[in-house]
């Protein structure tokens, strides 16, 4: 029997999520997987809208859905303004819907705010909400108001995306590459810099030259005004074999992708492989491992657990990049966006990273987890 | 200028939401009325979800979505338990879909939880959230899990309704009659009833046989498991005019019909005209009234101006009845529901009740309002 005493925290978000998986699969056998296509882990829900009454699909789309809670005292530092407030609660629900290679078509946000909150800060928040839905062109159609004692901004986007086209985070095959939209680290290095104990070290070293004001710049922006990969994920949709969001450190979503694979196959042996230096590489990575070791973190460490960035992690066919270079004819793959290969698929059946010094090893599956 | 010390409690729910609208006019230009149907303080929105790459219409049907965030210090009573918790968070969505007739698709549910609550408890929310989406035959599809200083269930349901069929706040005209699908103020007696200082003088009169242990458990059971008019719902979208969910009290519904009439058209002077007796001539109206009078409440403030009943209120072309009696043909209409005539829509241009003593006057517009 279980123990009486047991709380939500000895168990932790995602196997708390598994149990609500679990559970409900015992009740909702009614849908018997006919009214969507996606499991409950993913992020965002497929679902069959279009059926008629001989319950046939009359069209070849999903309705995606998807659904964000932000709360203030887990996902908003000190330093975000309310205007970032509202912009990130609609950014991470468009970035899950980029994820799935979805097209927007509304979002509801439900609020609850301080009984004293400034209504000049109340105008701040729902313009940030409304930039952001400006930005990403996703009308604002409904939601909620309610009293709270924190700022409360939950938010639920849907969207659009043919049937062949939508991205899960199974799919992937053997030999497929493991590619992500842009460097990550980037957020996380922003939130350091944000730190109260590290702002005079950080102008003191801008001062010595010693670092860059752009990189700073960057850094904090990324963590304070992220963007969603909404037109890389409508390009992806076409030769993807997976995605996901990167929003919990890449480590702890090359397990997504891994355990979701597992989900679909019990019997995969599928693994997936990453080398530090192929994200080494990159010119920024340079100047994030500058800023880290002054700020006494180690990049990798940001790069692989922290999260925040916003970027898609995603697996191909290498092929198509062969096949396009051979025929001289990127029209025909629409590859006109920016990546970065980070490894490969393989049957290890299990998630590893090859360091710089040639050493491999198990990657640790920790990342930034709710109640825990 | 605005007062920077304006806080938004001066300000209230109603007009903070106005507030919303219109700023989100200024933005939703690039949706230009063709995406969505309703305006934002309906029930739900009304989505045109499949269009081809002409923007048209590909099919008759609306995509139907709405969002309710519930917070245990406001909307969970100390006496629910966490499986009422979780099956309310479901039946709030249901009912503002049931509002605009639609069937539904699937519900997302974001969940922030304490982190010392017990795994137990955190069972009991999931069934309760399980149990009633198989009752509503309203599949879980998605959701988000935090950690939070209370419990706080977000819930986003979606649905589908033909477009002829949709069912909004306006679209009532002269001579058509106001409705409410059962009874209203029993969920505000219960709630009175679970009031610490009120339970020994129930217990007692119960005792005494001065009232009946029946309208106790049935007040209280509204007040803790509410149950959804999905399927009355689903009959009333083949002739309603127009129809809300009864949440905030009869009175502020009637407000918000008046209310959602007058942005339809300006220059409207539709009025809502209703009587206490023909509220007060059901059998049940004295019951309530009865266990009202023990507690030293005013049975029609109850029903006016407390709410959470979840019954519908809607208007309806009155000669529906008169030409369905005479034909003697009840299939043409499918009215095989119950409910209570309350008054009529004429040209007052207010909203008015007529007591029993034939005084007539406005009603008062208070209902339940958070952030006031």
């Amino acid at each position: 029997m279980q123990n009486k005493h047991l709380q939500i925290s000895d168990i932790g978000e995602k196997k708390l999520i598994e149990r609500i998986i679990k559970k409900s699969k015992d009740f909702n056998d009614f849908t018997n997987g006919s009214d969507f296509d996606s499991y409950i882990g993913d992020d965002a829900a497929l679902i069959n809208f279009n059926k008629n009454n001989n319950n046939e699909d009359k069209d070849d789309s999903y309705l995606v859905a998807t659904s964000d809670l932000l709360l203030e005292k887990s996902h908003f530092p000190k330093q975000m303004s309310y205007f970032q407030m509202g912009w990130k609660a609609v950014v991470v629900n468009v970035s899950d819907l980029a994820a799935m290679g979805a097209s927007p078509t509304g979002i509801l946000i439900s609020l609850a705010l301080p009984i004293n909150l400034k209504l000049i800060y109340f105008d701040e928040i729902i313009n940030g909400i409304l930039e952001s839905c400006d930005k990403y062109k996703i009308p604002l159609v409904g939601g909620d108001t309610n009293q709270a004692d924190q700022i409360i901004i939950s938010g639920t986007a849907f969207g659009v995306v043919e049937k062949i086209k939508a991205m899960k985070k199974s799919g992937f095959k053997k030999g497929d590459l493991i590619a992500i939209t842009g460097e990550v680290g980037l957020a996380a290095l922003g939130f350091e810099i944000l730190k109260e104990e590290n702002i005079k070290i950080i102008k003191d070293e801008i001062k010595n030259n010693q670092i860059s004001q752009e990189i700073v710049d960057l850094a904090t922006q990324k963590a304070l005004k992220p963007e969603p990969k909404l037109d890389e994920g409508e390009v992806l949709n076409q030769f993807a074999s997976s995605a996901t969001d990167i929003t919990d450190g890449l480590a702890s979503e090359l397990y997504e992708l891994y355990n979701a694979d597992k989900i679909n196959n019990r019997d995969s042996n599928l693994g997936l492989q990453i080398y530090e230096e192929k994200i080494a590489n990159e010119p920024i990575f340079k100047e994030i491992a500058k800023v880290s070791k002054i700020l006494n973190k180690d990049p990798l460490d940001l790069i692989l657990h922290v999260g925040e960035d916003f970027e898609l992690l995603f697996t191909f066919d290498g092929d198509i990049i062969n096949n396009t270079n051979d025929s001289n004819d990127t029209n025909n793959i629409g590859f006109n966006i920016d990546f970065i290969i980070i490894g490969e698929i393989n049957n290890s059946n299990k998630v590893e990273i090859e360091y710089s010094n040639g050493k491999r090893e198990k990657l640790s599956s920790k990342g930034y987890e709710h109640l825990s």
